[in-house]
């Protein structure tokens, strides 16, 4: 563990081989590889640094608190996510002369020569950032990120933390919850196509694979992140190839030679599978005129570039008539040859009905050929899966094994943002509250220490924030929990085990802490969502998990609410 | 316009100066500044390459059309944008040492050695792309993008073109419908906390401008795409000042010193503030008592660093009661000294209340102080707008003259994705055609000349698609429009003028046409979009935009369809 440890803040602490220009694929830096550049902010963080640094506010030690107010999707919970390339963030936080005079020229003339060298000299080592680890379960109100440092250089932060984490913990957490729909079966990530732009698709396959889904079709992300990449073919594929007689010319027929899996003569692939086509027609109770002979041809053209891997998409004319005779004839011809064809893809109709079907005919073909196994193919589905269409699928019944999932997932067509926030609470050790008409969007004032309390059973109960100089709650003493906001809420709880939930990720210029591989983080994701209460993940009405606040918090939140608020005046 | 075109030109062919690593803010290639890695596909796109390259289909040459089918946001219009990411993503298509070295692990050892060899040496010199200008108004079925090359390499770039057209067309038409609903009001993007990833930020500022927004809040997006930015300052500068105590020792004293505009010796501005303070609250009714003074101190720390954009975010405690008489206060105290503030954002509560009863306000002032053009105050607002918001605060009435959109304009929650496709039309000159239970995902075979047809007064009447050997239609005679699939919906068009709608931007692996910058492409669109009739752009129920093939590609189609669809049989 040490050395793994060693070796991934090595990786973060030394900067990637500088690329060649020419290797034009090398050169393209993207966020999830590379570097956010520091000036992806929005302007009014650049405005506030040069009133804060005009105002002799430089040296102010600000606290910030990272933190969304509702789970997305309806939900009661969310997946944190995007730790990771926020820290990458802070390493290489500065502005470049670049930066620097592009500044120049959208600020007033005003603005003192002073400022622009005290922009360039920034970086974050006088910042300290505070985090949840990445791929926790995590609730509204509670701080996932916390950062502390200098005023100006955390408020030049905000909306570049903000980018990174909002994006890639929504759609960690609808991975979730298609991974919590789909059970066991598995799921695949489809959504290069459709994704918001090149680094919002690997975002999204990255983040999928967090949330629990099994592999990409996208192939970049596959490379840059190790997640397993799957995908076989098109109905561009099928409709490319016209007939058999494609196939019947000397150099082709050659090429569609296959030798069998044990070795041996190469045997004519084509008319293998010709010779096979009548039975299994018969078989299915089709006609085997109605089979297109082009499909036919494409599947042999597939079959034999992929003996192994044969899986076929089956619905560019008709699924039933002609997609799975044809994947059958052809699946039989590379049994004989010693090889098992993988299954079949359905990619339009209605998916409860043609997977029963399909498995119907796949059940036929077993038994007349005396294959069993082929009883059980693999049937994948892949046209436009939302999370309902998998809960509408479990309860009509259906035989697929894998979902290619898409632009439901990687947009969150369900709810395209998380509504993350970040908020000063500290200036300087004085605690600061920003308030609202809206109760909910009250800040929870001063740094806090934020701790989840479990069952003896191992479940998470609550989550509790305490002020620093408390003691922490532990399983010797029951701890009262008060709802921040609602008077009457409270309520004793004997812990069988508590967890400080955050951890000092980034102080003194250095990442602390080991960072967990993509693979690690899955993990994880998968042991936090499991101490989570089966009701708190149900896809219908969950039962919101309980986030509190000790009873010494509530009374410095409510005295400084009442310090602050202004008596209203009837008229 | 030549020298113009030879600058683009160049900019286009000549690769960025190579970045130094060690300044990290250049070695940050995104895909907006630099450039997409071919590796960015879908997994099946590499194996139906294979596929091809084994059954000898490489040198086939294909046609694949890029379109849509369905406009978004229940509308009916889409502005085309992401051509000039495409063309760059063409001129660097190269499979990298690296990448091969990559799909040699993902694909089975059966591969080819020659297969590998073949994908190293691809690029997109025998590939010619034609497409509509960025920047244009289309509509569903046309296509905005046809690529001709050889089989495997046009299908290896697929995902990467949708990729890039899908988000950046969605977002610049949700930006155009913004501005339609806003009128003239000034609009600004402030979507880069919520958008989906850094680089979907990036996007969102770009293509949002070309869909008709003023400026944005993301600077690195000013900075790359020469876009106007904009922003004052959060809710968190306001609370991390205390009170005028905070601005009362000498040092600070002194740098809220400030000189009358027109010179002279500076004045301490603390005290001309807190001189007019009661006088502001008198006028407005409000009890002095109840503003808060810490909201004061930001507001004149802001003021003091920016005399000229002063701009005020009064939300933070109560607009009316505190935010609003502090604003005035100061902006006097400019007044007095020769400056003029802007004016004020709101970003919470009842927008169209708020700012009629704001500008109230500022009529009570500027008749007080006999400072008429304070009645005239730019009001910002900023909360969570959507479309809808729009056409609601403009049926209740507002005082509002700039608006800040984030979440929904770059997330698009309306809708998420747009359903660009990519469907083979013909292979070595034979047309293709993909069949579907669904009518309308039925495609038109085979390459197309695509024909604009506009009215004498110069409004768009059709789009025409017509087989390449047909004469274009022109304003000489009368054309037979045909609904692609339903047989007896047809008319005549006398066209008052006739545009060809895709251009040949790519061929023999150069660019060439002029790319015209952001703010022509933004011109276009505005140009574009006014060439539409009002009925197809209102926001209820539009009136769909006709697309029309002629007679003989209507036949054409359906011999086609008749040749290739299955006969049913019931029993």
């Amino acid at each position: 563990m040490l050395s793994k440890y060693r070796k991934r803040k090595m990786e973060m602490a030394t900067p990637p081989p500088q690329s060649s220009f020419n290797d034009s694929n090398n050169s393209h830096k993207n966020n999830q590889n590379g570097i956010v550049q520091s000036l992806l902010t929005d302007l009014y963080q650049v405005t506030m640094a040069y009133a804060y640094w005009k105002s002799e506010k430089r040296h102010e030690i600000a606290v910030f608190d990272l933190f969304f107010r509702k789970n997305p999707f309806k939900g009661e919970f969310t997946l944190f996510a995007g730790l990771e390339e926020c820290l990458k963030y802070l390493q290489n936080f500065r502005f470049s002369d670049s930066d620097i005079n592009y500044l120049r020229t959208i600020l007033p003339p005003s603005v003192e020569e002073e400022f622009y060298n005290y922009l360039g000299s920034l970086d974050a080592s006088e910042v300290s950032l505070y985090a949840v680890p990445e791929g926790t379960v995590v609730f509204p109100r509670v701080p996932l990120v916390t950062v502390e440092g200098p005023l100006p250089v955390v408020q030049l932060m905000e909306t570049t933390l903000l980018n990174l984490i909002n994006y890639a913990s929504l759609v960690a957490t609808n991975a979730a919850r298609f991974r919590m729909a789909a059970g066991k079966k598995q799921l695949l990530e489809f959504g290069l196509r459709r994704a918001q732009g090149p680094d919002g698709a690997l975002s999204a396959s990255r983040y999928c694979y967090i949330g629990g889904f099994d592999g990409t079709s996208n192939v970049l992300a596959g490379k840059m992140f190790d997640i397993p990449v799957r995908g076989t073919h098109a109905h561009a594929f099928v409709t490319s190839y016209v007939g058999l007689q494609d196939l019947k010319n000397r150099i082709l027929q050659s090429l569609q030679m296959l030798t069998p899996l044990d070795g041996g003569s190469p045997v004519d692939f084509v008319s293998a599978c010709i010779d096979l086509r009548e039975e299994v027609c018969k078989t299915l109770d089709v006609l085997h005129e109605e089979t297109k002979q082009s499909e036919l041809t494409a599947f042999i053209a597939y079959a034999t570039a992929f003996p192994k891997g044969f899986l076929a998409l089956v619905d560019t004319y008709d699924v039933l008539r002609s997609g799975i005779p044809n994947f059958c004839t052809v699946a039989l011809a590379l049994h004989r040859l010693g090889y098992k064809a993988i299954g079949i893809r359905l990619d339009s109709g209605d998916l409860a009905y043609l997977s029963k079907a399909v498995r119907q005919y796949f059940r036929k073909i077993a038994d007349r050929f005396e294959v069993p196994s082929m009883a059980n193919f693999t049937i994948v589905a892949s046209n436009d899966i939302n999370e309902d269409t998998l809960h509408s699928l479990n309860q009509q019944g259906h035989e697929i094994d894998s979902f290619g999932i898409g632009t439901h997932l990687v947009t969150c067509q369900r709810q395209p943002a998380l509504g993350c926030v970040f908020k000063l609470v500290e200036v300087n050790k004085q605690a600061r509250i920003k308030l609202s008409q809206d109760m909910d969007k009250v800040t929870l004032p001063g740094k806090k220490s934020i701790y989840r309390l479990y069952s003896h059973e191992g479940h998470a109960l609550i989550d509790l924030m305490q002020r620093p100089h408390e003691q922490p709650p532990d399983n010797e003493r029951r701890v009262l929990c008060r709802h921040p906001f609602e008077e009457s809420k409270r309520a004793y709880v004997s812990p069988g085990s508590v967890q400080l939930l955050q951890k000092l990720y980034w102080t003194k210029g250095e990442i602390q802490e080991y960072l967990p591989s993509l693979k690690e983080i899955r993990e994880r994701a998968i042991q936090s969502l499991a101490t989570l209460r089966e009701d708190h993940k149900r896809a219908l009405n969950p039962t919101p998990y309980k986030v509190a606040v000790t009873a010494d918090l509530y009374q410095f939140l409510h005295d400084m609410w009442l310090d602050n608020a202004p008596i209203g005046e009837l008229s």
